[in-house]
């Protein structure tokens, strides 16, 4: 028995690599996989790694890089500049961090320079507004937002662009699990907003790079 | 046995009276509870009364009021002026009617003049701005929304006074029930928002009217 | 008091005119809202509109069309080429035709030629490997399914285009509310796939066409 | 990238300046927020600090007070009387204390003085009706229960003042997150009790502060 | 194949006769059945018999009685006393009376005397407070509630009796299909309350007939 | 566009053919699929035809059976003994007859005779043990239960055959939706039972097929 | 402020004293509450007592005792023979027994025997039957069960005292927080079983006192 | 009172002996009951045994095995070969392999040969289609996955052998607890496909083992 199975076609198939999901998998696992693509001289990046499975893979892969945020662990991250950002990540709060990240890591990974807006929330909209001329120049935008999850309604009404919502698990009580988030933001009164599983920044990235690579063809 | 048991001494106590619930009660119930207040001169408000049941109601008490939106029933209203209006009942949509109506009505019940700001939702939220001077001018909001709900997170952050948020069971799929509305109102980044069951427009209304009976000491 | 409130400029801000939800609005309200699209000389779209108040609607507009699968009313619908299509909207099984329509009539209200492929879900997956080649020629992907909601994993694991993924309310037992479907959806391991409410056919159109708009620029 | 973004102008526009929310920041985090606000000799309140984060801020924060109960970290408390009370917190049982002490330290850090009435719940409801006459004095009345979250029903039937009900996470079994208590506040049959989310004492507090700039100007 | 199989000694094992749950039989199943007892000379009870079928089955069997209200069938209804009843059956508001005469209907068809005490909710608490010396006299206490379902729990602590609390679906928004009566009542902070499920005042019979079964053994 | 796609293979690759789900379909629709059906000499079943929709199809397929409890529809019936049963189909009330039918015509339809044995649920035990000698001589047990759901959990430490639970939707309250018994199912203490959805009377015949299929390889 | 406030005439008022709830108490709260008890020479019961609270506890009380398995703390625990047993406590597995001795001390603190009968559930109900007999001995039954929940109902069927169902925890998956076995229960198509909160054993033990009290009287 | 009690009899009376569900059992139980199989000379499996409580058992039966990855404790494991495998294992993705592995020891305790093919889910669809010939060898199938849960439904349509679907808990935000693979697989379009409780690896093993005691009979 095999215990994993790469999909090792996927660039070819889909135009972009497989990303390990490494939240349930354990060191040796990760190390394996990992080790496979450093072998045939890839990038690779693992999403979710915890903190202490980081500090034994950083042992073993001393050049990758671990941003303890979004616990995304990265072998050769890519030197991109904000300047040139085709997608902008907007978060609510400073609490959303460690989802703006994970897309943002993965985007780098993807070679697309993206540029991070954060605490820019609806409580006090006038922040927003301050951003909006700036966020007018990007192709896409992925919003985060945890608690009440508002920020995509209201871009979405402000903005015409693609704009792929992001529920965070931030805040309490009901709130707390991210649901009230998410649930929000797929009951939109804003048009065209498309929404995220929680804390699912990753995936965000990789929508946003299915529009790119549509752009550029 | 007694079917009903009305709280006569309401008034004196909590400085309103009793308001019938009437979705779930036989028209003949709501005759005798009706006549007992007709009888003694008084004013009186059943919400939740159903369209059949109100044409049966009206052929008994030929000069009471039927608002059909809100379905709300009532034995002689005031006349009162919106321009003296101290309560504002804002809604994002113009489905979220009837909710902003049972404020309105119990509301004029309670002699309150109000001033209603209809569909003045996210998804356009320059129609909010365009209101924002004359929502400064009252002294409590009540906040009707349905969807994501997004309008008292907003609204919490442009505002001083005391907010009351009220979902609505207006949208489909995860919203169709008004839980995504609560939920998210529940959970707002905003400051100090209060939030009622949904669709209770009668209860935002006497929550209003309890700050008043403070303002008013 | 208006009862509703035009976001008149929505056309100029974001690209899109405002299209009218009709589930929970009157006769009346719905020809006020209609026909003042009519007297500027504009295209108009309600979605969701009951067959009894898209008859009465007709004998007012006589010139209107009406898809009772989706309950959309169209004021002058377009005349546009399937075989230049963009949009590739799929279906898993024909009970979700409801909301492969929706998602048709308002892409053909925004002058955007699409493709419905019907009935190609995973229980006999080889009609969707049938109709691969077709996919690949489009720009982007609606993909619809109630029950398990499976189609849109898999169709991402295939193709490469953004992927649009809609549940609807198909089912009986825990798929009932297509809350099954919506879950798997936002769950996929697939990477990269977006959700949109259930049954929301026209969020889903409005969030193509933001995506065309980005590629057209 | 910044990763915050200060409402520092929330004090003009609403009349109350903005709390920090610790529970999801990291000490850095805090340190530097905390710092932008001591350093321009400002009161700072910053709510659902966790006991270890805590003890790292009161070693760079000494003359800081920590109320380890409800995890609140004030930078220069109020000196209040608790005789010129104008809010009372009034809770169902003594392990709500947490939500009380965070309403109770955010209207200090307000200047508003409280009263405190704890442990007087339902199932031995004479402990409340030893308390009414006191509680007929104040202004607002914030009601904090856990379980069956019945307290604000009753007080709703007898006190003519505006009710805050407040939630909390206190039971086991179908109580154990507090939506037990959520929903019964909501659905309370006694009129006009607005509901904040779970635990949330802060929310509250501010609530209660809304209404009293009402009632000062 | 027999489409049902009467439990006809349930009597000798339990000590009270099986009753029939008429909401999903036909009434031609209904006929079968209720003419199997009335054969044998025994009276017998059928519970939530739609309107319509009780008017198929009263010209089948013209003896029979039927309360509208709560839906109960009855072949050959006792006649009790109510100055000698030991199960108090005390309800909430005047629209839990479905439930309150379900659980009544069935007590006499056991030939147990019960009393009701119908509308002594918490919103005008005084109302029980009235009534407390009448209903110590009691053997059992059934208790009906809807909304947020306090009652009992306020009951829980002044009466000594056992307490079996029964949900109501009455209400709207979060408390209309009876889950937050339920849930507030299963998380009572009063001791030793046990709950049926929602509208289940047939079951709570029972289980007070339990108890006098022991009580006079 | 073709509205429906079937998939007319599906008897070579698995042993089976397609079966219609009725209930979401137009009869204009149905009409179509079981005329491509007939028109090739094939049997055909069409699960979930209301009853108005069953009778306008019996017009037009006069040799057809309609199972009203069930609603299966039914292009040529087998005839085969009940006394050669190979899958016995076990209820626990009458009320699970629409689900036993379901499963007993599918198993009909795929000429697997079964037998029905009705009502035999554990608020009265013994009329199980009475059947059990009977239940050893089948192959595969279906078992149909709504309410509590707990009788394939009795059946599955009692039996030792492959058990196939099916919830069904009877009950109120808590029961209504049929949640209750399937999570009851899914969470069995007994060993090695499996479980459908809700009402999926169908699906049970169909895993009970697979399993005859490998019996009889 | 006092943070607590003991209801010392509930034992005049309801015939039993109150319980301490510890779980969300400190050890400080609990030793103040527990010596005020010692002090008056009454005997005194914390339920949910954490073990290392309860070493602390220990310590301050030496003579007290603690039930590692229900987290019971006892002042002065009875000495009672089974033989006399009133009351029986059932469990459907070894996992539930933190729920059996939850009643058991209870029921003990209040000077009732009660027989403990363990392991018993429906996948091998044999067991159950051997121990019939000796149930049919005793005035109330307490049935414990976790998964699937359905031993109540069983016993139901059997057994005509009262039943006093209580879900517990235990299980995995969609059983895990108790909620299936709860709903499971309040479902019951047995006849007049009454159920606690989940895991709620010393509810259930007062439940059983209430019902003790009136037999006695 | 004894704490467990045994089901001795299960072997005789079902075919397969009682398995010991050790997540909730304490080390002495576990020691106690394992140790009574051990006396008898007889094999025992535990499931679910925490790794702690694993390595004290193992000082104490130091001949026993443990699988980390899914915590199954085996008293003597039995020797089968791959080869002659009559079960397959088949599992989305390598974190589902906790469940693969306690399906796979208590095939292995049970004598049953089985083939573990991982990874095959269905972002990666082609992994899957270069397996199926060797599936279609197998007699029962049992099909592990979390995320979305697609793979049983892909399979459905493809093998016709019983299929044993069996979600996990592994993904995050709306699948993190597997509630969304389990509504999928209960909803899904393929036919008869048998669905078991979240992670229950366990279950599956002896519900394809009912089967295959048919097979052999």
């Amino acid at each position: 028995m095999d215990n994993y199975n790469l999909d090792t076609n996927r660039e070819e198939r889909l135009g972009f690599p497989e990303v390990v999901y490494g939240a349930t998998k354990s060191v040796d696992l990760l190390k394996s996989i990992l080790g496979e693509y450093q072998s045939t001289g890839r990038n690779a990046l693992a999403t979710r790694v915890q903190v202490e499975k980081a500090e034994s893979l950083r042992r073993h892969f001393p050049n990758a890089e671990y941003d303890v945020v979004s616990q995304s662990f990265v072998l050769r991250a890519n030197k991109l500049e904000e300047m040139d950002a085709r997608v902008g990540i907007v978060s609510a709060g400073s609490s959303d961090l460690h989802v703006v990240n994970e897309a943002y890591y993965t985007l780098n990974f993807l070679k697309i320079p993206a540029k991070r807006v954060n605490d820019v929330g609806v409580a006090g909209i006038h922040r927003l507004f301050d951003r909006l001329e700036d966020l007018k120049m990007l192709k896409v935008l992925i919003v985060v937002a945890g608690f009440e999850g508002a920020l995509p309604s209201v871009m979405g009404g402000l903005l015409s662009q693609p704009i792929i919502a992001v529920p965070t698990s931030v805040g309490y009580g009901v709130a707390a699990e991210g649901i009230a988030a998410l649930n929000a933001m797929l009951s939109s009164c804003a048009n065209g907003i498309t929404v995220m599983n929680i804390d699912n920044g990753y995936g965000a990235a990789i929508a946003a790079y299915r529009i790119l690579m549509q752009i550029d063809t």
